[in-house]
């Protein structure tokens, strides 16, 4: 229940397009901010249990500040931004790569945005570039890019993250 | 709990390797199968709560049998698989191509191979063709590559994966 608490009082769900149809150029944002817990949950269901997720000397060694969030765990924000806005829509590739470590407690922006679009049998195979963000800065943490087919183009406004 | 029993009654967890230090052609294994829990557990924590993921009619008009697990739960197998064979290890880049559905109950092995290794600095830059095949058959459901940087090439026999 902390967990659920602490994710209600800290994430903001936004959208920056201006229209309700995506056209190439559209970014979605969000923001979230990890928790411990959510590693933890995170670890739980993913049975990632490496030791710099939970124990601080072990990052450390590894040349980072203190422990690390997932960086699969980071990533599931492209997926869910894309859900978000135009649920049904069916996940085709991604790529990662992870520049600068997430500690718990940072502030993530999650950035998606369309770069290619096309339409094929009444659906929508749509390329974004995929992008977070840290603590307010311009330092990428992460980045990629998505391919997704999506039902339809027009964007819902997604519910409260929790 | 009932997930966590089921986790225990149904994975298996195993390598492939017969030498206890990592070289390139090396296969790294594991079997899982997901869970109606395990989709909501990554639901909670992932926040994507895409109806592909909980609704059968949602799925089934998307033109599938029924409802998906996410492909970032399943694609969260990789880095499993690499941190417990090698704990420390660092994730650089995952690239992921979902070519088929998997559904809940299905058997899913997670198969992890080194294809590319060199030393810098007393650590390893190791590259990985990954991939998941679907119920025992030849079916790729996911694939792509990853590169990690691991502490040493020793392998760990990992503990059970719950």
């Amino acid at each position: 229940m902390l967990a659920k608490t602490t994710h209600r009082l800290v994430s903001r769900c936004f959208s920056s397009v201006s229209s309700k149809t995506l056209k190439v150029g559209d970014a979605l944002r969000e923001t979230r901010v990890f928790s411990s817990e959510d590693v933890e949950a995170y670890a739980e269901v993913s049975r990632d249990w490496n030791p710099l997720h939970f124990d601080p000397e072990s990052a450390r060694k590894a040349g980072f500040e203190n422990r690390l969030v997932h960086g699969m765990l980071v990533s599931s924000m492209f997926p869910r931004i894309i859900s978000a806005h135009f649920p049904g829509a069916v996940y085709v590739s991604q790529s990662l790569h992870f520049r600068s470590p997430v500690h718990v407690g940072d502030e993530i922006l999650g950035l998606v945005q369309a770069t290619a679009l096309r339409e094929t049998k009444n659906k929508f195979i749509v390329k974004f570039s995929t992008k977070c963000f840290k603590n307010q800065s311009e330092l990428v943490v992460l980045d990629g890019e998505a391919t997704a087919i999506l039902p339809n183009l027009e964007m819902l406004k997604p519910s409260p993250s929790e």
